[in-house]
């Protein structure tokens, strides 16, 4: 099944698609929710982040290019960073390049929305405690990157976190691949069984450390292969069974609105 | 002003503390709210967190001893960090040392609560955007600090960040003291104008960043003399102008419930 949030002029609405119609929904959507019965053709709506995140938790370096690479050990205490939900924005939506520099990295993932609470919970009933999937870019500054590892503010701009461009709750998260086009050129492509902390050992881990909550995100980890660009250069995300997710590069100096 | 949250039996409530009487509010204390004219005694209540977190900022190392000490040029990118909300506790409820480690630190802090959306603030403008302030204990696990430089997983464990007792909305955060007495011993005790990075650049430069948001908390540093402490130990924050924030430490092998 395919959530969707969208706007038809500034109204929000949630909604399930189904043979390219919109069907909209009321309720929550991780716990109870209806057909109202109202429905919409994609072509006449916005489409939105498909959620608005709780909190949003990313890995580092999660990928490497083969699988023999998979190293035998895996880290003591994996890289985790969190970014700010005000970072989220929707398919289509402009990543604004900060006006102090000319160029920030794309990073297309795949990106695990968790259901329920989540603690200490074993690695194999992870998927029990998720509620589906959407393609997340990690848009990133290394600029703002400290020389002693600390990542926060290079990761914490505004538009820096595109999610979409649906939550696919039907998804077998072990076997996608995760692609990224800048400018229709491929530039990322590789399948999930590529991470170095893979999917159990990542939600595992971390729901033994924090709760992890409804509406929670996380950020699996980008493929090999993510670029520096800048303004103009458009990004697709793509993960097959859940859709693209097309965003373009603006810089702040050019966005400064002038009357 | 002092907001607050407590429950009596299951059941949560809001209220303000005039002369040693919480009288209930209802509505969203941050926009709009009225006394509902129902009265509690603070004896026949357990204060909560005053409030559930939008996010959780933390500035890392970020007071001197003396006002000699503050650096001419501050930090280029200062050390920011999330805590997840998931780690919020009240007064009075225990700090669980992760199992795999014995000790964990504390670090009694000046928060500071956003009342409202706060972008491109100027430093002389950020009181504006504040709603209040409270104590937080940015409880640390060093133990868990990459050691490059990656800290999410050493200050992320649930109940890492207890705050309290309440919001006080009349404060004036450049001329308070932070302090913090372990087992009735003062170990920290520093005025705020002891920060290298001070409230107004810490705000301003965030909100140039990152949207702030209604109810976000940041953590505005802790003084000199933070300690390794251990189960049994007990930790008095406070903030003369805002209250005692009292929490004990017990780890969790001991926390392992039994029938």
């Amino acid at each position: 099944m395919k959530f969707t949030r969208f706007s038809v002029n500034t109204e929000v609405y949630t909604g399930v698609i189904e043979n390219n119609v919109i069907k909209e929904v009321e309720g929550d959507i991780f716990e109870s929710w209806e057909f109202t019965g109202k429905e919409f053709s994609p072509s006449d709506v916005t489409l939105l982040a498909p959620l608005e995140p709780n909190q949003i938790i990313g890995i580092g370096a999660n990928f490497v290019t083969k699988v023999e690479e998979i190293p035998d050990t895996l880290p003591e205490i994996p890289v985790f960073f969190f970014k700010p939900t005000s970072s989220v924005i929707g398919p289509e939506d402009e990543i604004v390049i900060p006006a102090a520099i000319n160029e920030v990295k794309f990073e297309s993932e795949l990106a695990i929305i968790i259901g329920r609470d989540a603690k200490n919970v074993a690695e194999e009933d992870v998927l029990d405690y998720v509620f589906g999937y959407t393609v997340g870019n990690d848009v990133t500054a290394p600029q703002y990157f400290r020389e002693d590892g600390h990542w926060t503010i290079g990761k914490s701009f505004d538009t820096f976190t595109p999610l979409g461009p649906v939550i696919e709750t039907e998804l077998d998260p072990f076997n996608v691949r995760v692609e990224a086009r800048l400018n229709d050129v491929e530039k990322q492509n590789s399948a999930t069984e590529l991470m170095i902390v893979p999917i159990g050992k990542m939600i595992s881990y971390l729901s033994n450390v924090m709760t992890l909550k409804k509406g929670d995100v996380i950020l699996t980890g980008s493929p090999v292969g993510a670029e520096l660009v800048g303004a103009g250069d458009s990004i697709e995300c793509e993960i097959k069974e859940i859709g693209v997710l097309r965003n373009t590069f603006v810089s702040a100096k050019q966005n400064v609105k002038t009357i």
